[in-house]
């Protein structure tokens, strides 16, 4: 493998079992030594890819949202004009993306106090908004939105974006109350009033 | 003072500064040692309130919880089915609220991989959804509901959890973008569609 791949693949690899990690015994106990551990690497090259505890998280809070974004643009890339598919590609439906709002939360919990990590959150967020203002666009050239003058697609993409949230923080915590039915209920539920309101 | 209250209002106070510093640098770099600083007290003294710092957050994460319940309280105590004003209470609209939302987040990020915060956040989360199907029935009983046979309170107590936690996540790394009408905004948009729909 070229260096830089090999580089890059194996960063990635090392951030997927720090997810894990995180999800298993919580970020306070997830070290760089711990890490090497898991990953079967000496803590030597665990630090050669990470410099400290802050780097790990930031990569693996970002791979995460990453994994999102390819699922987002898979579904996009199918119909730019599928709100309910790309909403669905966010929520905690199975244990894998359950594991990536884990990473989350923990990223939101060293975000208090920690200014870069909560810019980054802030971009992520913006970034999504932009993204679901375009799908409400797409969706209104293809006739697909009711006829409302009035509709405001920033206003609809930050209800969809708290809708989102919202619930992963719910299903976060008590995932056997909030099986995938549960969830669909409530985002198709969401979709249907934020559309039919001015 | 007796000793009980005395005991009871200094581990009040810890816990107020605590919350500041979470808030301040963050619940990584909040040590006993650093709180008993911020309040000029020993570290043995704070260490005889608090244990260690898991101690430390959780009965800063339940003062928190404690201080939102009384606002709550106290609107429903003047009228039990003001859904508006209890909702209200709850939103990151003030410093003194998105102080309690961080601390929030600082807990939710240490619940990850710790099965009793974990399962406190689940209670907590019951709670609030018992006491939204509480004021929707006594909106109901004095006929402030619009009429609705199908009307589902619990699924409207889990719109309205999602409405706060949503809001408070996007509110709480973004305050500039939430002034508190946008918030208030989103707050009753919600509340007149949850109302509205079967």
């Amino acid at each position: 493998m070229p260096r830089q791949v090999d580089h890059d693949a194996r960063r990635q690899e090392v951030s997927l079992i720090a997810a894990k990690l995180i999800a298993q015994v919580g970020v306070e106990r997830v070290t760089v030594r711990e890490l090497a551990r898991a990953a079967g690497y000496s803590t030597a090259i665990v630090s050669h890819y990470f410099a400290d505890k802050r780097q790990l998280l930031l990569f693996t809070y970002q791979a995460a949202a990453q994994s999102a974004q390819e699922r987002v643009d898979a579904v996009l890339g199918r119909s730019p004009d599928d709100l309910e598919g790309c909403l669905t590609a966010l929520l905690p439906l199975d244990e894998e993306r359950r594991r990536e709002w884990q990473v989350w939360f923990a990223f939101w919990g060293m975000a208090i106090g920690d200014a870069e990590f909560a810019a980054e959150q802030r971009r992520r967020m913006a970034g999504s908004r932009r993204m679901l203002v375009r799908v409400l666009r797409a969706m209104s050239a293809s006739g697909k939105l009711p006829p409302n003058g009035d509709f405001d697609p920033d206003l609809a993409a930050r209800q969809f974006l708290t809708l989102i949230n919202g619930l992963a923080v719910q299903v976060g915590f008590d995932p056997d109350d909030w099986p995938a039915e549960r969830q669909m209920l409530m985002l198709k539920r969401t979709i249907a009033q934020t559309l039919s309101t001015p």
